[in-house]
């Protein structure tokens, strides 16, 4: 059982299997980037590890990475309308014991999550500037999860060296517009990108999204691995989106 | 009639058409990269415009350009057997009017060619670090032509800032383990990376080489387009590989 409030539902967090998320229209729904950021992410299997997401949302990337691992998640969320959705989702799935949602700020340092100690950071951080949206409401929650209002990239990428273990890997979803920017930043703060995936939604199409992964301290080099489609002719997935979208894991 | 010295040979420019240009095993020959660079260049076509290739090599790049545009060209090449070659080829084709071969280096700065004056230019730049090999012969014009011996990244990027006129295009090869130094070296010299294509050699296999179209002072923002692999299963080439391969304009 679940409690509900407002405009609040109760989906699927893959097409197939039982898991489920709570999800607002007005407030936050996961989309496909957070389903590619969890599939993408590799995440360690060894007990002792440990892995943190930032601009955390609903909790959709702890529960999607909990279907891959049994090692501790803490997922970290400025937006308490969100926090309250996500401990709500995680308890509904019986995932407590290995999900622990925040309540923090990503510019903030707090005495209960040490810096240099997680294993994987994840993040599927806000895409736009300010600038581009004069119209709007700051307030929204789903405005604050979208845009940059309360934290810049480089916040978030000072946030993931901070949290990340020397070696330890930083996996993030963004917008292709900004990847000289993303590159830069990454590269500026230790965490050298290492592993790149760009995301097509049909063929002859721009890229959409993509997938960084960066290795604090690691060494120059960066690997461009194959490309990943989502629609072939009409609207129907490919296979392997259709995998992604299924939970392969 | 063209004159031939050492091992060089007469090779065909595309796989079909009439153009030749003059090839060593043991100094220089062109490789795909140099027919992808040309085709994604989009040349300037109005009889104002001027285009200026660096590392210009055989000038392969300057006659492939040389298909799809009247506008000037200057090749310009640091190795005199390259210039030597190169010129032969111009002369081959008939192209003396179009396309002159210029000996110079890129890191120094000539009367003859002045800056911010070129309106588009193309670079197939050494793609290897020396210190990657150790076992060079760093006299050899292969070695020159494939390592940073007489030029880094650098050096060139800065080059290619110099000589494009403001709000000109400069469009680049390169190999993609180096792409997190490239964007952001051309976006610290001003030109903004605009539209980046990956090159895959067939699929599930990472991306072997990129071309990358930057604009001086232009506004950051970039598009990835859509991927190109070259080869289907087995040895044949994709329909748009194969179309490059044979010239399409």
């Amino acid at each position: 059982m679940v409690q509900l409030f407002g405009d609040e539902e109760l989906h699927r967090l893959y097409a197939k299997g039982s898991a489920k998320i709570i999800q607002s229209p007005s407030v936050f729904s996961f989309s496909l980037d957070a389903v590619l950021l969890a599939n993408h992410a590799r995440p360690p299997k060894n007990k002792k590890r440990k892995i943190l997401d930032l601009c955390s949302g609903n909790g959709v990337i702890p529960l999607l990475l909990a279907k891959q691992t049994k090692v501790e998640i803490i997922g970290m969320e400025i937006q308490e309308k969100l926090v309250d959705m996500a401990r709500r989702s995680v308890a509904y799935n019986h995932l407590a014991d290995q999900i622990q949602i925040f309540h923090g700020d990503l510019k903030e340092r707090y005495d209960q999550l040490k810096h240099s100690s997680f294993d994987l950071v994840t993040c599927n951080p806000p895409y736009f500037r300010i600038g581009s949206s004069k119209e709007l409401n700051l307030k929204e929650p789903l405005a604050i999860a979208r845009h940059e209002l309360l934290c810049t990239l480089e916040d978030v990428v000072r946030a993931c060296k901070f949290y990340v273990k020397p070696g330890g890997r930083v996996v993030m979803v963004y917008r292709p517009d900004r990847l000289v920017e993303l590159l830069h930043l990454l590269s500026q703060f230790n965490l050298e990108p290492k592993r790149i995936r760009f995301i097509y939604p049909k063929a002859g199409k721009d890229a959409n999204m993509v997938i960084v992964e960066s290795v604090r301290d690691g060494k120059p080099g960066v690997r461009i691995i194959d490309p990943l489609t989502i629609y072939q002719e009409g609207q129907t997935y490919t296979e392997e989106a259709e995998a992604i979208m299924n939970g392969r894991e």
